[in-house]
C-alpha cells in the first residue's frame, strides 16, 4: 500500500504490529504510543543513550542496500556504540524522514521495520517510539538506541595508559572491501570472498558481549567502537586519553575476504582496515597484568576473535604504524563528513 | 568558518564549547564525546525518552526562522513531550544533517545550539551527544531529549474515564496565527498582536512545571501535548482511553493575538486552535473529584492557566465540539505527514 492510502497514523500502527509486544517483566514499561517511552533500568544502574543518523547518499545506496538490511545495519551501528561502553542495549528510538517516491511504500518500510525488529531481539533491544515525516530529499534514519550499565563503570576512550596493550576484535577491512565489491558488481572476485565481504559490510555484527565481558572483568583501560577505519578510532582514542599508541602493521588481523577482494581490485586490506569504516569491532587497551586474561578468556567465553596489535605510548610518539623495519605517523583519516 | 575550513571534529568541539560543563553532581555523569552518554537517574524514577525530528521545508523554513529561534524551537518539542508525561528533562541528543550552503556556517550552527542551550538550561535539560553528517537534501534537526519520572507514574494518554474533565493550559491557536502573520508580512495585523504570534510561534513554551505539579498531585488521569492541533490531540487520546469527549467551542481558552490577527486574516482563531499546530499547551483530564483543586492550585502554584473545556463521555459519542446550541463531530484534523 502506498504511505498516501496507509496515512501518517496508519503507518505508525502498521510498523509498531511488527514488532512483538513487551513481555512481561520487560524493562521497557511503555513503548510506542505515549508522548514517549518509558523505561525502568535495573538497579545499580546507569543510562547509556547514543544515536546514528543515516542518509541516503551519504550512508546508503538503495541501489545496493536492500530495506531489511538497511533497518539491521541502521540499528546495528547505534548497538555498537552501547557495546563500546559495555552496556546492555535495551531500546531504540526510529526517526524517519520519508520521500514521497515509487518504491517506499508500505512493503519497504515493513521490511526495514523486521530489520530493525530481527537486529533489536537478537541484542536485547525493544522498539520504543520514535517520529515519522515526509521528507523533501533523501531518505533519513535516525536511530537513538538507549542501554544501561554498571554505574560509573562504562568503558572510556579516555582511560588508556602508556605501557596498556592495544587489542582488537574479530578482523578489519571486510567492511569496505564489500562496500567495493557491491559498487564492482562485476569484477571477478572469488564469489565466496565476496559474498563474506557483502555480507560484512551489509549485516555488521556489534561486538556486545565482548563489551560485556570487557567491563564485567575490568579488563580495559578503554574502548571505543570501530566504525570509521581503525586509523580514525585509533587517534580519538589516542586524544581522549592523551597518549600515544604504535600499531604494529602485521599484527593487523585483516578480514579473509578482504584480502581476496584486495587482489582482484588492486586495493590493499589493510588501507581498508586503516580507512574504511563500519566495520563495528571494539578497539581497546589493556594493562599488562590483564593481557594474558583477555587473550586466554575472551574469545573462549564471548565467541569473540581478539588480537594485541599494539602498544600504547607517551603522547609525544602521536598514533604511528610500524610496518615491517619502518614506522610512520598515521594520518587521522576516516571520514569526515563536512570534508568528503 | 565554512564548516569545511572547520572539519567535522573541529564542528564538534565548537559546539561543545558552547555548552557549560556540567556541574559537579549533575546527573549527566558523561556527556559529549565518548560512545554514548551516561546519565545517572535519580532513586525511584524510571526513564522517559523521545525524539521529534524537524525538516526544513516541512517544519521549518529559514526565511522566517533564525538559527537561534530553530535550537530553541527544536529542543521545545521534545521537552514538551517530557512535559506531557509529568517528567523532568535531564539530558538531550542533537542530530543535525547539514546541507552543503552558504551561511550555514559555523555562525548559524553557533546560534542554533546557543538556542538549544538556552531552552536546556530553562528547562534543566544538559547537552549530552549526538551525530553530524552531511546532507544530500534539507537541513535535519532530530532531538532526542531524556528524561525521569517517578517509576510507574508518568502521565499517559490512556486513563481518562467518562465523567472526567477535560482541561488546557495556557492559550491556543497562538502558534498557527504567528505562522500566518510571517507568511503575510505585509498584512496589516494590529502590531502589539502580530509581535505576540510570531513569539508564540518561534519561542514556545513547554508546560513542564504543570506536567510536575499534575503528576506529584495525581490529578490528571490522562494527558498529551498538543503539538498538531487541539482536535488531532484530543482524537489521540479518546483514541488511547477509549472514550468519547465532547468540547465546548465557547470555552476553549483563544490566544489574545491570534483572535486580533484572525480579524484581519480573515481566517477564525477556532480553527487555528483546532487544527493548527506548535502550541504546545497539556491536554488533560481530571476525575470530577479532583477538578476543584486543579482549578485552585494549578495556576497559582506553576503559573500556568488551565480552563475547562469539556467533558469525557462514553466512546460512542466520539469526539464533538459544542457551539451554541449545534454539536458536530470534531474530525481528528491535524497534521498528517503522509497526506499533506
Amino acid at each position: 500500500m502506498s504511505l498516501r492510502a496507509l496515512g501518517e497514523f496508519g503507518f505508525i500502527r502498521a510498523m509498531r504490529a511488527r514488532h512483538p509486544e513487551a513481555a512481561a517483566g520487560s524493562p521497557l514499561r511503555l513503548g510506542v504510543g505515549d508522548d514517549a517511552c518509558a523505561l525502568k533500568l535495573s538497579p545499580g544502574t546507569e543510562l547509556l543513550a547514543t544515536c546514528d543518523l543515516l542518509i541516503e547518499g551519504v550512508h546508503f545506496d538503495l541501489a545496493t542496500t536492500g530495506p531489511w538490511q538497511l533497518g539491521a545495519k541502521a540499528l546495528a551501528a547505534s548497538l555498537s556504540d552501547i557495546a563500546a561502553m559495555g552496556g546492555l542495549p535495551r531500546a531504540y528510538l526510529v526517526s524517519l524522514s520519508i520521500p514521497k517516491r515509487k518504491g517506499l511504500d508500505e512493503g519497504f518500510f515493513a521490511a526495514l521495520y523486521d530489520g530493525l525488529a530481527a537486529w533489536g531481539q537478537s541484542f536485547g533491544a525493544e522498539l520504543a517510539g520514535g517520529d515519522t515525516t515526509r521528507s523533501p530529499g533523501p531518505l533519513v534514519i535516525d536511530i537513538c538506541c538507549l542501554g544501561e550499565a554498571e554505574a560509573g563503570r562504562a568503558l572510556l576512550r579516555s582511560g588508556a595508559k602508556p605501557g596498556d596493550k592495544a587489542f582488537v576484535t574479530g578482523s578489519l577491512g571486510g567492511s569496505a572491501a564489500g562496500l567495493a565489491c557491491l559498487k564492482a558488481p562485476r569484477a571477478k572476485v572469488d564469489a565466496d570472498a565476496r559474498a563474506l565481504c557483502e555480507k560484512r559490510h551489509l549485516l555488521p555484527q556489534p561486538r556486545y558481549l565482548a563489551g560485556r565481558w570487557l567491563l564485567d572483568r575490568k579488563a580495559a583501560s578503554s574502548c571505543i567502537d570501530i566504525s570509521d577505519g581503525l586509523a580514525s578510532e585509533a587517534s580519538h582514542l589516542c586524544a581522549a586519553s592523551h597518549v600515544g599508541m604504535r600499531l604494529e602493521a602485521q599484527d593487523i588481523p585483516l578480514h579473509q575476504g578482504a584480502c581476496a577482494a584486495a587482489k582482484t581490485l588492486r586495493r590493499k586490506a589493510l588501507d581498508w582496515a586503516l580507512y574504511g569504516g563500519e566495520d563495528y569491532e571494539l578497539l581497546f587497551t589493556v594493562p599488562p597484568a590483564k593481557a594474558a586474561l583477555v587473550e586466554a578468556e575472551m574469545p573462549r567465553l564471548t565467541g569473540t576473535p581478539v588480537a594485541c596489535i599494539g602498544e600504547v605510548l607517551a603522547p609525544r610518539v602521536g598514533l604511528c604504524l610500524r610496518d615491517g623495519r619502518h614506522s610512520r605517523r598515521l594520518a587521522a583519516g576516516g571520514y569526515n563528513h563536512f570534508r568528503a
